[in-house]
């Protein structure tokens, strides 16, 4: 879904800034893992098939910046790259030298490169990750106001909803600022990011593990009170407020907003009517798994965790039988505005 | 020794440079420990001094990037930055964000930065490493050449000197080449190695390391043939070797050449005069072990290494209380010429 937008997006841009030796793209929050240089990939041929087709030669150099926190595992991500180099000659004729991979460790809603000098910047299930755990959920006097759960519910009041959509609104306006001052006139800006489900989509990934959670609590094996207190700094926005913001801000120009949806399964390497519904609920809890555990685990402990998404991989599985296991997804493009 | 070569270069760089937005600097070889982002803070304040003295306002972005091959431990490197931009902040008043750390990872005798892009390139006891072990240290009928010795002897012949000479020469005149380059035209290199120790200076480090492992040979505790075999990839040019090689690749202006002697305790921590001449050498023979060890235990397996440093360490107490124990350093300060 988002490779034609994509594609679209390097095009537009190559556009307005070839002839130029050299081409300064980032992937923010490129994590560390198996897909880790999908993105930068995609973004590479792109500009290389552009150029091709503009006869536009010699190939730019590209500079590419992968970002994600400070404790994000870059020494695995380095050990990667002689061979994605190698991939790279091999297989895209870029010859050693001609993109050079570095990293830019820190938060995207800090400064992260000097003023006006990306190309592109490109962010992919990233930024519905909040700065910090909004304010307000807990009262001055120490009260949670979202017990039970762990995130918005649909029947959370809005004491609730408020500070998530606060912080998000802050959050992002922050980052489309931040990203202002470090494109070039004409940059680029692409960003993926889960929002919110509709009704007709069932329930939220969170919602479900808040709902384990709460099983758990029930059943004695965790405190309430640990569960109250706990508010996931996440918030997936819908397609209206993330158009309001961007408005709001000012200083980009929208180039396409879309949504489109998932099923939470869609990347099960198998073939979708041979696989057992079980299996697959397997895959989604584990991948999950991995994004969620490291800050469940901190707030929770270690002990619970198997149980837990042992759970979770069973209400995943009726979800999945319902044909209710959809992730809805936006997609969000933007060129830096200029006067002239 | 350095310090006053760094702030001249640095006041020259500014001159040439300012105004400037922005300054991009990096450290070839920067490692991974208490000191990697020592030569950084100093080039970071020298700027600064730089500025201050010139009136210039605000002070410039600092872009840095930290190089060291794809196996050097950034993730270490990247959980002290926080740290190290607070003491930036309240030390030294550079604002979060002024001042932006990156890491690129790769060999230094490869490209590393797009063209015309850097300020100043700084690297410090790296480039005495070479990029592989010299060719022809063993004969075509794989008879070893450098039998009972790990790298040039005084007494060795030329068939040994001749290949370290070449591949150093042939290595740094590929530095020099691929620096110039990255440079901004009167961008500046300023980088200092280990050079030549001359008769008087004493033993060369790595002859000693040489003699430790003959005696484990003679000793039985090791195969002569895994040190007839073992030769490493390091060369310790002499100034003239340096000079010429400047000289003939020709891109460079040569702004200083020096060198300077350092007892190897130099930096022991203890009051000269009171610390013990064995408490010196084992923290000589610690240091060294931190940088030899993974080359030679990679050949020589683990199980020896404890016994090679103790016997080591042994070596440089005579050689201190002999007052023999001396590095020889080379300073070399160099501006990329322009034709305007």
């Amino acid at each position: 879904m988002v490779k034609p937008i994509l594609e679209n997006c390097i095009c537009e841009l190559l556009h307005s800034s070839l002839p130029n030796y050299c081409i300064r793209i980032a992937d923010l929050g490129c994590s560390s893992g198996p897909n880790t240089f999908s993105a930068v990939l995609s973004i590479i041929e792109n500009i290389d098939k552009a150029c091709h087709t503009m006869n536009y030669e010699p190939l730019p150099i590209i500079q590419v910046f992968l970002n994600d926190l400070f404790g994000n595992d870059f020494n695995t991500v380095f050990k990667a790259l002689p061979n994605f180099y190698e991939k790279l000659e091999i297989e895209n004729g870029r010859k050693y030298g001609s993109c050079l991979i570095a990293a830019m460790p820190g938060s995207f809603y800090g400064r992260l490169f000097p003023k006006n000098s990306m190309h592109f910047l490109h962010s992919s299930y990233s930024l519905h990750w909040l700065s910090q755990v909004p304010d307000g959920l807990v009262s001055a006097s120490g009260i949670p106001m979202n017990k039970g759960s762990i995130y918005i519910e649909k029947s959370s009041p809005p004491i609730v909803h408020q500070p998530y959509l606060q912080q998000f609104t802050q959050d992002f306006t922050m980052f489309l600022k931040m990203r202002y001052e470090e494109l070039v006139p004409h940059g680029h800006l692409l960003l993926t990011i889960v929002g919110k489900n509709e009704e007709i989509d069932g329930p939220h990934v969170l919602n479900l593990l808040g709902m384990v959670l709460n099983d758990m609590v029930v059943e004695g094996h965790l405190e309430e009170e640990k569960l109250d207190n706990f508010n996931i700094p996440q918030y997936t926005p819908s397609i209206d407020e993330i158009r309001s913001i961007i408005q709001k801000e000012g200083s980009f120009k929208l180039l396409h907003l879309e949504t489109f949806k998932l099923q939470l399964d869609a990347s099960f390497p198998e073939d979708h009517d041979h696989a057992e519904n079980d299996a697959r609920a397997a895959y989604v809890a584990t991948y999950i798994r991995a994004v969620f555990e490291p800050i469940l685990a901190s707030h929770f402990g270690n002990t619970i965790m198997g149980d837990l998404f042992q759970r979770f991989a069973k209400k995943i599985a009726k979800l999945l039988q319902m044909g209710k296991g959809i992730v809805n997804n936006l997609v969000i493009s933007l060129a830096k505005e200029c006067e002239n």
